[in-house]
């Protein structure tokens, strides 16, 4: 606790964009199904899909104080990651440090905690992922870390990870891998496009996938 | 397990119709408050309202195979029911199955699991009411069973009911009473714009209802 | 239980819309962090913000008898804040007790239950904050009581209390301080503004609330 | 509603018998994995291993009526299943209720709700699966039913079928099928016999059970 | 925040004495069903059954310096209550707590939120009841409140009111009808003991409570 | 996925011995308030109070294939640890599993998913701590890992790390570090019975900790 890493590596730009062109589900199919935050991390408007690069944030349960903290060691580009080290649906932030996150070129804040002043944020497009929405204040009294792994929502995330966000959650791309996952996912989007054309006039996923014999096989029986 | 039961029946077009008219309140009313699904289970859009007949699919956790199996059982205006055989939030279905299921006339997915592609699925107009919204994807290694009886989110729906669904969330008619059970939905309609009116204009549910002697004889002091 | 008080005593009209104006968040910090209902407390649509006088309802589980004694209570302007007895996600309110509430210049519903016909209620732009989205039904059998303290969502509601409600959620103001208060808070968005136009403009948290000298002396180190 | 249905048939008393002794998990196992009832249904005390015939009764939110009818329904070696209309965890049930339902050779009850007096019930050795502990009393005022289908705790029940309950959890299984589903849970425990032997000497699942190969086929890799 | 008052009033010992005999249910039903704590408050071991006068704690989320504040005030009979500012389940109370509480003749803690050293608890007989047993530590750096009114797991409890905590939970009465509640939860002990008896000898409810008419009235049918 | 680590190291057995002793709540202090798995973990049984060395198990929702691929995997003093790849509380687990795992040493499974057989596992002394007590079967069809790193309810685990379980918990300690965290876990103890003693003799936290000072300086006031 209370340390702050400043210096952090960041994936390529052009790969961030990639993979938030392809969106939560498929990055997720294209790294073997592994990344993904909890199903209670929801966005606080729909329609935002963003990746970015993460700036991690260990926090006190009810102290925003290490946001203030990140903010600075933010870079365009970069996304704020916020793991509590108990549970915690506190509202950790709200329109004032959007303003200012904005302001240093941040797309936007994951946090497995509350959030507030969601009419502020959604009118000034300020996209959130969070467990909550509450209005409850926090204080600023105790260390946390920034730049440090955490595990938020269950998935663990290095600084410089690549985060992906839309209306589907979240999903964490190691920084290492981040191209060669995007390529994957490219691949998975070219594939369904295929897929989709097909089953949109009317072939069956069974005939496409073929998959009757292996339900025979598995015993189906049609009666 | 392992069963798909080709021909159900459905009840009459003109029937279901009726019932989508008058929503899931009115339809749970007019059958004695009856046949509605837990309240975990919401739209990933608002303002759809539908009504189709039950292809129902028991599931395992976290397979979506018989998703694939039960398409190829629907029939235009069916509602697509699963029911996973222990609890689960992963996400069975996307926009491709959407696709799929939309090419053979399907009107929604109610499933007491977890859903995903939620943008697209809201941009194709194709409704879905689940326990979560969740990236998580599925296999396809286990059988389950289509068009069985099966508990959805606390509700039993046998293959062929007439599955009610709005903003409020989703009711099973059975197939059996669904004429009758219109009527009375209808009739409470009427009853209800006379009363919505009276109220309008000022007039209680005291008086309307006559409840005021009832309340003073249980003992309702002002003071 | 079986009480209804007639005469309550209720804030300045004009302080009610001085607390709507400042919001849940800042009108919560203004009055040292208390008066938040719960975070399960979510409101049916989004984009209302009201505040009005608390009409208390306490009623038993899956019975909205009282709702209809307690519209007869309500003046224009008021709320009425539902407790149940014990918990429950039934719907006790549905689009015919709004519209009789809305003749009576009721500006909205807060309760720790269930409330159904909310793509009505949202038509009609009547804003319900509530634990739950229910069809489930109730019955009219057992006394409750009106304009009584309540505890709802945990927070302590007094008949009259000012009850503040947006999409961060609900905050209750006793009667007694709501002029205070709203001094407090208005001074609070005048010193937001300030520090907002200066993050807007790319200065850090760390500097306007000089934090840099606290944070060193608690430990924190940069690497 | 209000109806109770008298005469309802039971399965055999020695079957009952044999399937309690087999226990919850592997009678779920011996009919292919149904009839379990969700995992929130736990024992008040540990220890209880019994199996009975269903008297089933469906009974409003906060309102414990029926179970002062079906006490009345009962015959020696029943068990109460209680499902309340929607969800509720008052406590339906405590020690008089148990005292008279003892004097009828009632071996327990489920209930998915509350249940109080726990020190009591423990003291009696009275058995009760629940969803909760909770001492809020409940009333007298609306119908129920007695002895009808009922969806428990996600689960169907019909009067008469069999419930076998340990500290497991609860599992129902179908009255007709009972001797046929007690015979395969009984070769289970036999065969789990030879097995549990075998392992006891350290030999392993993955060459009792021949899995090694179709881990290979899989792609599983030792590194 | 940041205040502790001193001189509290008690209920008498030996009405305190003679609630605990009664019990939280019986407690509960005597004072009109209300005053108890929600069902997510569970006793660390079974077989407590305590009354005492309730010293109140109002402490910040995750912060446990308000208890060693606290267990100055306590005399001996007293229990301490405490209720975070915001949801929170760490374990703000553990063994070493627990012995300066007990030195000063505390009878145990109910808690909203989290305690820790159960084992040793338990083995010391110090009764807690908790909404989570959690070994995260807490911090000490910032102010709550002794000896306030406080919302605890959604019941109120003013300093000096009579707390009644056993398997079945935690009921709270009010320091100036402690008395009262007493003499009539004496009474409810008295009537139930004789219904008791009724019942045990094979007695019906349905006679005892003369409740067959009022059924039959509502329309309750047999078949 | 679909990955098997034979070889992994571990941390000496005198360490994990100490660890043993000290408890969860004093080595999650004595490593900064890190490592804790979240509160749902709860053990079967009381009084069970282990160490070993993590042998991590990687499975699909509903699928104990790799459990029997991780037993052989096991060294004397090893405890099993699985986290299913998305939310399951399946009972992966009874004592057919626990008897081979006993046979081979193992001390005990730390499970985020359901566990079954608990009345044999409490019998024959096999600690669980797990998210549910579940009959609920599994299959075995697909591929996970085991000896890789995963998170478990929340916490970041490798293999050979040391895991620490009592009543209170579960913790994880880096096996690198875990005989320095022994050290100062002892060196807790050592003064948490300095404290004991002098709060057994009356002595109050405020004065043995000079916390006055510090309070007054907050603004903490009597009255």
């Amino acid at each position: 606790m209370g340390v702050v890493v400043r210096n952090i590596e960041r994936a390529q730009a052009s790969v961030i964009e990639r993979l938030a062109a392809c969106g939560v589900a498929t990055v997720h199919e294209a790294q073997g199904r592994t990344g993904l935050l909890a199903s209670h991390m929801r966005p606080i408007y729909r329609g935002a899909r963003i990746a970015g690069s993460a700036v991690t944030i260990s926090a006190p349960p009810g102290d925003n104080w290490m946001i203030h903290v990140a903010i600075e060691q933010l870079q365009a580009g970069d996304i704020l990651i916020l793991a509590p080290t108990s549970p915690c649906e506190d509202g950790y932030f709200g329109d004032l440090l959007a303003t200012s996150a904005l302001a240093r070129g941040c797309r936007g804040l994951v946090i497995d905690a509350g959030v507030r002043d969601v009419s502020d944020l959604t009118a000034m497009r300020f996209p959130v992922w969070s467990k909550a929405i509450f209005a409850q204040g926090t204080v600023k009294e105790t260390l946390g870390s920034v730049n440090v792994p955490v595990v938020c929502a269950g998935a663990l995330v290095h600084p410089g990870d690549v985060i992906v966000a839309d209306d589907d959650g979240v999903c964490v791309v190691r920084r290492e891998t981040a191209g060669e996952i995007a390529d994957k996912a490219e691949a998975r989007v070219a594939a369904e496009d295929e897929k989709r054309t097909r089953m949109a006039a009317g072939e069956l996923g069974l005939d496409i996938y073929k998959m009757r014999e292996k339900l025979a096989a598995k015993g189906l029986k049609y009666i």
